[in-house]
């Protein structure tokens, strides 16, 4: 089977100029189809400050009132979805932004009020795989912002590390499917302070082991909720590491971080 | 030849919910291939106001600054492009947003530094007609945000009135090419306070005596402009009217509104 490469990254990275160019670089240098799933970073709070929107989160996770939901799909689905494509480009990678909304790419169903109302949230349903094959077939390379669409014609706000793992599965069967999770930590660490104590593979049991001893928690636990559904419902592959090693191992160097089981 | 439809909308037509509504419902019940350019509104002005970002601008141009660009790209590639595809989804009509920088669909140079310093705004050079023509072929309508794609990677500011004759341009000879540029007046007014002083046709040489006479001035020279290139350079047709009668016409309808010979 082929191989597609799916790379996710997000957060401090793309508020880092000189980090995200460097990134782009070896992402435009891997040959092959490939994708990229970008999340948000600070800058969307910052705006939100200074348009006075308040910043609403519960348990980790942001609620998404009306304003903030337009304002995420300015700096998503416009600001940095179009300054990453626009590098991608003059890297001479022949990249397309996406937002959910186009050619509804990701559907997503408004996620159910109780018991906590995230407001405009939405859970991706359907991802049209015959359009960003198109694109895959062209040669080009999907890069897509993490807003989804609902048929009621509303852009809905939606998790970056889902809208990754959606993306994989729809593809795993057909392409032999890499998931890089791109993150600021070199992968799975025993002790968050330690990056000697990286966890080079790991596997559900292991998982929920350190779950129950809260060795792993927070932010932790949904990212590598999605890194074993996306195992589960066919990747071929998933690494979580930082992005210049996600990098040296989609080149085919040896890996450093963590192989999910 | 196939006919192909292309709409410029803008303004006071984007800050107006239900107006907006009203025109994509007719232009989603459009059959045949069809392609919608638009342009910012007022938003993004409100928006600089709100973030301190100077609002300059020369002989009724923008001059776009560094953060203004960046504004313009979140509200004008993010916001209303995505709010309007989302419309026309849920509408049934399988559209799809592109900025400039998506595939490098609008290639552009920036404008020289001399006389005025017009800042990050480009001049389109290419379009890549390979990718719209993608599009249509699969039945989906490109929805084209003013924003173009310049080598070095940057994102540069377009007027939207020149990237619908430009778009326009590359596609006659292709298709039998039919330009509505919709705007708020029944189109071109002899008294811009008397909706029966519409001509209901205008060539070149009534048009130029009507400069002279300064009976067209300010916003609608340059508008006119690219009429009258747009059907030099090949369209079939350039009608300049209000949404409302642009559908009608579309639709095969008798036309109000001013065609350009």
């Amino acid at each position: 089977m082929e191989k597609l490469q799916i790379f996710k990254i997000g957060g401090k990275m793309l508020d880092d100029a000189a980090e995200l160019e460097a990134f782009l670089k070896g992402f435009a240098s891997i040959s092959g189809k490939k994708m990229l799933v970008h999340g948000g970073g600070i800058f969307a709070d910052d705006l939100a400050k200074k348009l006075d929107i308040p910043i609403t989160m519960h348990e980790g996770r942001r609620i998404t009132s009306a304003p903030m939901r337009d304002l995420v799909t300015m700096v998503y689905g416009g600001l940095l979805n179009k300054q990453v494509v626009g590098r991608l480009q003059a890297l001479g990678c022949d990249a397309i932004g996406l937002s959910g909304a186009d050619g509804a790419v990701l559907k997503a169903k408004r996620r159910k009020p109780q018991p906590i109302d995230y407001g405009y949230v939405g859970d991706i349903v359907e991802v049209r795989r015959d359009l960003l094959e198109m694109f895959l077939n062209q040669g080009m390379t999907p890069v897509l912002a993490p807003l989804s669409w609902e048929e009621s014609g509303e852009i809905l706000n939606s998790n970056a590390d889902g809208v990754a793992c959606k993306i994989t599965e729809a593809f795993s069967g057909m392409y032999e499917t890499c998931l890089f999770y791109c993150f600021d930590k070199p992968g799975v660490l025993l002790d968050i302070n330690n990056p000697q104590s990286l966890l080079d593979k790991l596997d559900r049991p292991a998982y929920e082991t350190l779950r129950k001893q809260q060795l792993v928690k927070d932010g932790m636990l949904p990212k590598l909720d999605s890194c074993f559904r996306a195992r589960t419902l066919g990747a071929h592959q998933v690494l979580l590491a930082t992005p210049g090693n996600s990098l040296k191992f989609a080149a085919g160097e040896q890996y450093v971080g963590t192989l999910i089981h």
